[in-house]
C-alpha cells in the first residue's frame, strides 16, 4: 500500500477504525438482544415447571446480589488506593494533587494521565453486567430447554444455544465496547497521532474484569461444589434418593450452582481473558519501537480490529448450528465453530490489507518477509483448537485415558485417585509443548507484539465458542427440572444427550481458557517487563533477589489451589449438616408430603461460598504488591514467571484430572464393567468427588489468578522498589 | 593472618588438605566397619527367625544384582558417549584422538583435560557399593534387632541404629574418598597452583552417581510400592489375614522392598546429594574470578575441608544416641543430631580461621565483613533443621493436618484424599519461603559461592542424619520378622516404637533431601550458566527460546511423576496377579500346611520394578540433551531454571501429602475416630494408598531428576547449539 495514503488514512481514520470496531461490539449486543427474545418466545412449560425455575432464577440472582454486595467494598477499597497510589502516583503525590484541586482531572484521566481507577470501575462494572445477563439468560432458558425437548431435540438445542450466543455475544460485545470508548475517551488529547494513546485506562479496565472474574469462578465454583457435594452426600448416599429428586433440600441449590458456577462464573472468567487479550496486545503495539508512529498506531488499533471482525465472524457462525437428531449435534456445535474460525482467518487477510498491518515487521521479530504478524495470529487460532483437542484426548469417556481410569477402579478407589492424578500430570506435556512451540513461533514471526496478537487470534472467537460452551449448564438445568417436575423420560434423554455434550464442549472451552491465560499472560508479563525498564536487561533467574521472587512465585498457585480446594470441603460440610437436619426436622419430608426449604440451603450455600472467597482473591492482588514493595521490580519479574508456569500447569493438570474422573465414572455408567452400582461404579465416584473441586473451582480460577497477579503488578509497579526504570 | 604465610600454606599445603580430609573419610569408613562388626555380635535368634531373614536377604540381593546388571549396559553406553562427545569434543575430535593415539591421555584425563567418562564411572561404582553396603548390613541387622528387641527396647535400638550408622558413615565415607582422589589424581599437573582443578572430574563423578541414583530411587520405589500394594490388597483386604502373616506369598517380597526403596534407594539418592553439594561448592569456587589463585584454591578444597569435619561432627554425634526406653526413643536420636550440628559448627569456624577462608569476600556479595561464607555454611545447616521442621508440622499425626485429615475421613475417601491433597499443596509454602531467605542470604552474604556452600553446611552432618533416617527400614522389617516367626507380643511392639519414630525421622529426612536438592540444583545451575558462557547476561525467561525450554522444564516434573506412578500401577497389578494365583492354586495355603512361593513375588516385583525405571531415568538424560542439541544453551537454561521450580514443589507436594495421609491413617489407629475398622479408617487406608507412590516412588525421585537433569546439561554443554561461549 502506497505510504502516504496508508499514514493519511491512519492519522484520519484511526478513529474511524474505531468505532467501526465499536459497531461491530453494539451489533453482537443487538443479537444478543434478539437472541434473549427468541429464548423468551418459547413457553415455559407446566406450572410445576415454571415454579422450580422460579426457585432456581431467585437463588441465582440472590447469589449474584449478594456477590456483587460484597464486591463493591473490594471494588471502593481498591478504587481509592489506585486514585491514590497509582494515579496520584503516591500519598505525597496524590496530596498535591488534592492541595492544586486537580482532583477531577486526575479521576476522570485527562490530559494523558490518571484515570486509571475510573476505567477499573468501568471494567468491573462491565464484567458484573456480562455476567447478570447471562445468569438472567440463562436461567430463563433453562425451563424453556425442558419445554421444547418435549417437542424435539433440535428445538431443545436451538433453545440452549440461544442461551449460549446471549452470554458469548454479550461478553465479546461489552468488552469490545469498553475498550473501544476508553481508548476513544481520553484519545486524541494531543490531536495526532490519531490514538493520544494513554495505556492506564486499559489496563485499569482489564484489572477491573480480572478482579471480579477471580471473586465470581472462586465464589461461583465453591459454591457449585458445596451444593453438589451437598446433594449427592446426604441425598444419593445417605438417603438414597436420586439425582435431582425433589424431595433433597440441597437440589434447588444444586441447580443454582450450575448458574453460578458455569455460567456467570465461566462469563466473568472469559470476558476477562477477552479484554486482557486485546489490551496486553495493544500495551505490547504500543511498546514497540522503531516503526514510525503512524506504524506503532496500527499496531495499537489492530487487536482491536481484529476483535471486531471477530465479532462478526463468530455471529455469522451461530447461524450454522442447527440439528435435527441427537447424531447431528456434535457435528452441528463444530461446523459454527469452523465455519466462524475459516471467516475470521480470511477476514482477519482483508483487515491486514486495509491497515497495511502486512507489511509491518516488529523489531524482534526474525522473520522479514510481509504478513508475520498475521501468521502470529493465525498460530494462535490454532493453538486453541490444537490445545482443545488434547484436552479432549485426555479427558473423553471414548479414548484410552479415562476408560483406563474406569478399568482401574475395579481394583479400588485409591487405584483409581493414583491414575486419574497420574492421567492429569501426564497431560500437561502436550499443551505446554504446543504453548511453548505457539511463543516461540509467533516471537519470530513477529517478536513480542506476535505473542499479543497470538492470544488475540485464539480468542477472536470467543462470541461462538463461549456459545458453544455455555449452552451446557442450561441443557444440565433443564434436565433437572424434567426429573423434578415428572415430565416423560424421552424429555430427560433429550436433555441429558444434550448435556452429555455439553461435557466435551465444556473440556474443549477449558483447554481454551487456559491456553488463552498463558498467552495473555505472557502479553501482560512483557507489559510489566516494559513498563518497570527490565525488558533489555530481561528477568534473569540466575539473579538471587529474581530467584528469591520466581520460587515464591511458584509456590503462589499450590497455595491458592490448597486454599479453594479447602473452601470447597468447609462449604460442603455447612451444606452437609443442614441437609441432614432437614431430612431429620422437617417430618414427612422423605414420603414427599412435605417440602424442603430450598432457599435455606442456597442461602448457606451462597454465605458460604462467599465468606471462603475473599481470602485467596486477596492474596492475589496483595502478593504482588507486597513482593514488589519489599523486594522490587526484578523480585515481581521473577514471581510473575514462576507463578505463571506453575498455574497454566498446575491448571492443566486439575482441569483434566477433573474431567477424566468425571468421564470414567460416566463410562463405567454406560454400562461397562458392571454399570451403575457396581464396586468399580463406587470407586469411580470417589475419583468423580476428588475432581469436583479440581476442575470447576481450583483449576479455572488459576487462569485467572495468574493475569491478575500480572495485570495488579503491571498497575501497581510505580510502587515498587527499584522503579522507575533507570533512563 | 598473615597473607605471605597464608600463600605458602596453600600452595603447599592444598595437597595435605586434601589428603587430611580423605584421612577423615577413611575414618568414616573404618567407624563403618566397627558399628557393623557390632552388628554381627548379635545373635540371630530362633531358627524361623534365621530362615525369614535369610529369605529377605536373599530378595535384597537378587534385586540389586538383577538392577546392577541392567544398570550396567546404560553405564557403558553413556561411558561411550561421554568418551567421544565430551572428552573427544565430537565425532570427529575423537576420531583424530584416536587416529594420533592419544586415547589412554583422553580416557584417564592426563593433562588436565579428558577424565569424565572414568570419573563417572567411578562415580557409580562408588554409589552401587554404598547401596551394597548398607543392604548387606540392614539385611543382616533386621533379625539381629527383633532377636535384641527380646530384651530391650534399649538394645534393638543399638542394633537398628548401628545399621543406620553404617549407611551414612559409608555413603560419606565413599563419597569423600571419590572426590579427593580424583581432585589428587589428576591434579597437580601444572604443579602451581598448589591444585590444578579439573573440573570435568568430579562432574563427572557427580553423573556417576546421580545416574545411579535415579534408578536406584525410581526401581526400588516402584519394588517397594508394587510388594505392598499386592500383600495388602490380597492378603489383608481379600484373603483377611493380618500384616506380615507367612501365609501372604507376598510377605517376604514386602520386606525385601522396605530394603530396596527405603535402605538402598534413598543411600544412591542421598549419596549423590553429598557428591553433588560438595562438587557444586567446588565448581562454583574454580569460577570465582577476580580473588588470586591461593584464596581461589581456598575456595576448591574449602567445601572437601568442610566435608571432612562434619564426618568427624558425625561420629562424634553416633556416641550420644542411646536410649533406655521408649520415651527417650526420640530425645536419644535428636541429641546425637544436635550434637553433631553443633560440633560442626564450632570446627567449621576454626577451618576456617586456620585457612583463611574468614578473610575472603566472594566478588558478587553484599556483605562486606569477614566471616561471609562461614555464615552461608551456618544458614545451610539451619536451612536443613527448619524444612525438617516444617515436614514434621505439616506430616506429623500428633499435628493439626494429619489429625484434620483423619477427621475428614468421617466423610469418606473422597474428602480425606482432597484434604490430604490440599495440606501437600499448602505445605509447599513455608520450605519454599525458606529456600527463598536461605538463597537471598547466602548470595547476599557470599554471592553465588555462598549458594553453594550452602548446601554444603545442610548436607555436612549427612554421616549422622542418614543414619537417624536409614535405622528406620530395619526396625520396620525387624517388626516383621517378629511377626512371622511368632514372637511374643512385646517383641513386636518394642519394634513398633522404634518404627514408629523412623516414620518421623524418615519425614524429616524428606526435608532434608528436598532442601539439599533446591541448593545443589541451583549451585549446579551456576556452573552450568557459567561453563556455557551465559552467567553475565543470564537466563532471561522473557526470551522466547530460554521460554519455550522453561515451559517444557516445568512440564517434565510432572511428567516424570505421571510415569512413576502409573509404572507403580502397572507393577502392583503384576504382584495382585501373582498372589492371587498362588491363593487358588497352592492347596493348603490358608491353613499354613504349605508354603507360598516366595522367591517368585520376589522376582516378579523385581522383573516389574527394574523394568518400569527405565524409561523415566532414561527421559531425565535424554532430555536436556535433546533441548541443547535442537534449541541450544540458552533454552536449556530455561528448562533447568523451570524443572528445578517444578520439581521441588512437586516434591514437597507429593512427599507431604503422602506423609499427612499415611499418619492420618496412624492417627486412627491409635484409636481415634472409631479406631481400626471404622468407616473413617476404611476411608483413610485408601488415602494412605495414594500416598504410598507419591512420598515413596515419585516424591523422592524428583530431588534426583533435577540434580541428574543439570549435570547432564552440564557435562554435555559443548554439544549444545549456542556453544562455545562468546569471547
Amino acid at each position: 500500500m502506497n505510504e502516504a495514503l496508508l499514514t493519511a488514512m491512519l492519522v484520519t481514520d484511526g478513529k474511524t477504525l474505531l468505532i467501526g470496531a465499536g459497531v461491530f461490539a453494539v451489533l453482537a449486543l443487538v443479537f444478543a438482544v434478539f437472541a434473549s427474545r427468541r429464548i423468551l418466545r418459547w413457553p415455559t412449560g407446566t406450572e410445576e415447571m415454571g415454579r422450580i425455575a422460579d426457585a432456581i432464577r431467585r437463588g441465582a440472582m440472590a447469589f449474584l446480589r449478594t456477590e456483587y454486595t460484597i464486591l463493591l467494598i473490594f471494588v471502593i477499597l481498591l478504587s481509592v488506593a489506585l486514585t491514590i497510589f497509582v494515579d496520584g502516583g503516591s500519598w505525597a503525590g496524590f496530596q498535591q494533587v488534592l492541595s492544586s484541586g486537580g482532583l477531577s482531572d486526575l479521576i476522570f484521566g485527562t490530559g494523558g494521565k490518571g484515570g486509571t481507577a475510573a476505567a477499573f470501575l468501568a471494567g468491573a462494572l462491565c464484567s458484573v453486567l456480562a455476567g447478570f445477563i447471562g445468569m438472567r439468560t440463562a436461567t430463563n432458558a433453562n425451563v424453556r430447554t425442558t419445554e421444547a425437548a418435549k417437542t424435539s431435540i433440535g428445538d431443545a438445542l436451538r433453545v440452549a444455544f440461544s442461551s449460549g450466543v446471549v452470554m458469548g455475544l454479550s461478553v465479546v460485545g461489552l468488552g469490545l465496547i469498553g475498550i473501544v470508548a476508553l481508548t476513544l475517551w481520553r484519545g486524541n488529547a494531543g490531536g495526532d497521532p490519531a490514538i493520544d494513546f494513554n495505556p492506564n485506562l486499559i489496563f485499569g479496565f482489564s484489572l477491573g474484569a480480572s478482579s471480579i472474574a477471580l471473586f465470581a469462578r472462586v465464589g461461583g465454583g465453591i459454591f457449585t461444589k458445596a451444593a453438589d457435594v451437598g446433594a449427592d452426600m446426604v441425598g444419593k448416599v445417605e438417603a438414597g434418593i436420586p439425582e435431582d429428586d425433589p424431595r433433597n433440600p440441597a437440589v434447588i441449590a444444586d441447580n443454582v450452582g450450575d448458574n453460578v458456577g458455569d455460567v456467570a462464573g465461566m462469563g466473568a472468567d472469559l470476558f476477562e481473558s477477552y479484554v486482557g487479550s486485546i489490551i496486553a496486545a495493544m500495551a505490547l503495539g504500543y511498546a514497540a519501537t522503531g516503526l514510525g508512529a503512524e506504524r506503532t498506531n496500527t499496531l495499537i488499533v489492530l487487536p482491536i480490529a481484529l476483535a471486531g471482525v471477530g465479532i462478526l465472524a463468530s455471529i455469522v457462525g451461530t447461524f450454522f448450528v442447527r440439528a435435527k437428531d441427537e447424531k447431528g449435534l456434535s457435528a452441528a456445535l463444530f461446523k459454527g465453530l469452523f465455519v466462524a474460525s475459516l471467516l475470521f482467518a480470511g477476514l482477519a487477510a482483508g483487515l491486514f490489507m486495509l491497515l497495511g498491518a502486512h507489511e509491518i515487521q516488529p523489531a524482534q521479530a526474525t522473520y522479514t518477509g510481509e504478513w508475520g504478524i498475521y501468521f502470529a495470529v493465525i498460530m494462535g487460532l490454532v493453538l486453541g483448537v490444537l490445545i482443545g483437542k488434547a484436552t479432549e484426548h485426555y479427558t473423553s469417556e471414548r479414548k484410552r485415558h479415562a476408560q483406563e481410569i474406569a478399568a482401574q477402579s475395579e481394583t479400588g478407589a485409591a487405584t483409581n485417585i493414583i491414575h486419574g492424578l497420574a492421567v492429569g500430570m501426564q497431560s500437561t506435556a502436550v499443551p505446554l509443548i504446543l504453548i511453548a512451540a505457539t511463543t516461540f513461533g509467533a516471537f519470530w514471526f513477529a517478536g513480542l507484539y506476535g505473542i499479543g496478537v497470538a492470544a488475540v487470534g485464539m480468542l477472536s472467537t470467543l462470541g461462538i465458542s463461549l456459545a458453544v460452551d455455555a449452552y451446557g449448564p442450561v441443557a444440565d438445568n433443564a434436565g433437572g427440572i424434567a426429573q423434578m417436575s415428572g415430565c416423560p423420560p424421552e424429555v430427560r434423554e433429550r436433555t441429558d444427550a444434550l448435556d452429555a455434550l455439553g461435557n466435551t464442549t465444556a473440556a474443549i472451552g477449558k483447554g481454551f481458557a487456559i491456553g488463552s491465560a498463558a498467552l495473555t499472560a505472557l502479553a501482560l508479563f512483557y507489559a510489566y517487563a516494559n513498563k518497570t525498564g527490565i525488558l533489555d536487561k530481561g528477568i534473569n533467574i540466575l539473579d538471587a533477589t529474581t530467584f528469591s521472587g520466581f520460587l515464591i512465585g511458584g509456590m503462589l498457585p499450590f497455595m491458592f489451589a490448597a486454599m479453594t480446594m479447602k473452601a470447597v470441603g468447609r462449604a460442603a460440610n455447612r451444606m452437609i449438616e443442614e441437609v441432614r437436619r432437614q431430612f431429620k426436622s422437617i417430618t414427612g419430608l422423605m414420603e414427599g408430603q412435605a417440602e424442603p426449604d430450598y432457599a435455606r440451603c442456597v442461602a448457606i450455600a451462597t454465605r458460604g461460598s462467599l465468606k471462603e472467597m475473599i481470602l485467596p482473591g486477596l492474596m492475589a492482588v496483595i502478593a504482588p504488591i507486597l513482593i514488589g514493595v519489599t523486594l522490587g521490580v526484578d523480585a515481581v519479574g521473577g514471581m510473575l514467571g514462576g507463578a505463571l508456569l506453575c498455574s497454566v500447569l498446575m491448571a492443566i493438570f486439575m482441569a483434566n484430572a477433573g474431567g477424566a474422573w468425571d468421564n470414567a465414572k460416566k463410562w463405567i455408567e454406560t454400562g461397562q464393567l458392571g454399570g451403575k452400582g457396581s464396586d468399580a461404579h463406587k470407586a469411580a465416584v470417589i475419583g468423580d468427588t476428588v475432581g469436583d473441586p479440581f476442575k470447576d473451582t481450583s483449576g479455572p480460577s488459576l487462569n485467572i489468578l495468574i493475569k491478575l497477579m500480572t495485570i495488579v503488578s503491571l498497575i501497581f509497579a510505580a510502587t515498587f522498589k527499584g522503579f522507575p526504570p533507570p533512563g
